[in-house]
């Protein structure tokens, strides 16, 4: 199971703040909590920032290493951005947030995920757009799982991310990654799963309740990968009740050193 | 899916003092109360009252009926008190909690089970005791169901209970009833599943973020049936917002109703 800590983002409002007067205390700050609330990767992107991304990426990068050793997740469309954070990485495997099966975003993220030895992010869609049903997941799946370990990626390294839709606007979107992550599963037991998981709720009340339940619902089909806030402390809470539940946490010991660590505390 | 309101158990104190003090109008508060909260089912067990559970029943049967027109889940070993109890019944399709595989309650149970036509929560244990494994609550439920089914049973009229264990004293007892949910379900797709969740926490921390927890990862594997207490707001808010995940919950009508009576406010 692996926890993607999402919030050095420069789509967030304080993340942007912070870039524009070069706060560097504040973005570490943030990394340090992340690293602390139990994160294995910080994700870094500033992928808003178009006419210097690969800049700021180089200035995020620094700063987040300065503060953790956890392994770095580059996100970026960008192949100029991703080769600037990547260059500077020297905690672990990084990973790489994002490749999919569409021919161009393929070839063009492809070099860095190999040059780099990454773990990446595998969106599951391709040219025809975003998937509905768990069998448009399951058709881009075979096409874009064989591609990656062809071009001499490991299993273990995919984490293939079946895109999560809102249901408001689709009652089957939560079952139809539900079935797509059991099938994948089963016809590619080496690869792993990862999600966000706020679109599920979109356009709904109470979101975090949905968000939090269905976190638990797709760990049970097999997804053992969030990008997540891991400052909401509920949510890490159910994060560590679910792995109890499920037999992943060995005498409930992370379990139990987030209770004792105040998670559960109101 | 169905709720079974819990409250009226004369193992809980308030109850029993209810009782002792003929305060009636206790019984029908709870009673109306777990209506209200949406129990499909209001169980009545006066089990601890071994001297005169019968006479008790009666007692418990005539008030709950005098506030609420849900169906009866008439709870005790005891075939006098459930044919007390029985005999009275005048909302709907009752239920009896519970049968079991074990040969003397088997035949114990089953004749007021035929002569009211009831629902029947099947414990999934027999002689050898409770079940440790998936294989072993398998081997019940193929003796068990057919059993029931040979005896004139409509199959949707049965409710398998995996028996919930802590996962405290073993750390696959979670995983052992996901399991034999979906194997039971698949041999026998027409019977329905049904559980108490707070076994799972015992002698744990932060039981109720544990006992939401498994509901949520139960109802994924194919329970579609809870005993619980609906009075318990956050447990209540992720019932609905589970079922509105797993597309269960047309256009979300029961999620949003739940929403706009306050059932997710603080």
């Amino acid at each position: 199971m692996i926890l993607v800590g999402e919030l050095i983002n420069t789509s967030r409002k304080a993340i942007n703040a912070a870039v524009e007067t070069k706060d560097s205390e504040y973005i570490a700050e943030i990394a340090r909590k992340q690293d602390e609330a139990g994160a294995d990767y910080i994700d870094i992107n500033c992928g808003s920032l178009v006419n210097n991304e690969p800049e700021v990426m180089e200035w995020l990068v620094n700063i987040v290493q300065s503060v953790t050793d956890k392994p770095l997740c580059i996100d970026s469309p960008n192949p100029l951005a991703l080769e600037a954070g990547l260059a500077l990485v020297r905690n672990g495997q990084p990973m790489i947030n994002s490749i999919t099966a569409e021919k161009e975003r393929f070839e063009l993220i492809l070099p860095q995920v190999l040059k780099y030895k990454t773990k990446v992010v595998a969106l599951c869609m391709d040219d025809s757009g975003m998937p509905e049903t768990s069998e448009d997941r399951l058709r881009v799946a075979r096409k874009l799982i064989p591609d990656l370990l062809a071009a001499g990626m490991s299993g273990g390294d995919i984490y293939l991310d079946p895109l999560v839709k809102p249901i408001g606007t689709n009652g089957s979107a939560g079952m139809e990654v539900l079935e797509s992550v059991q099938k994948i599963h089963e016809e590619f037991p080496d690869i792993h799963f990862i999600c966000g998981l706020s679109n599920i709720s979109f356009g709904l009340p109470n979101r975090k309740i949905l968000n939090q339940a269905f976190m638990i619902q797709t760990m049970v089909a097999g997804m053992d990968g969030y990008i997540l806030d891991p400052l909401d402390k509920p949510m890490m809470g159910f994060y560590y009740a679910s792995q109890a539940i499920l037999g992943i946490d060995d005498y409930c010991v992370n379990y139990i050193r987030a209770h004792r660590s105040g998670l559960y505390e109101k």
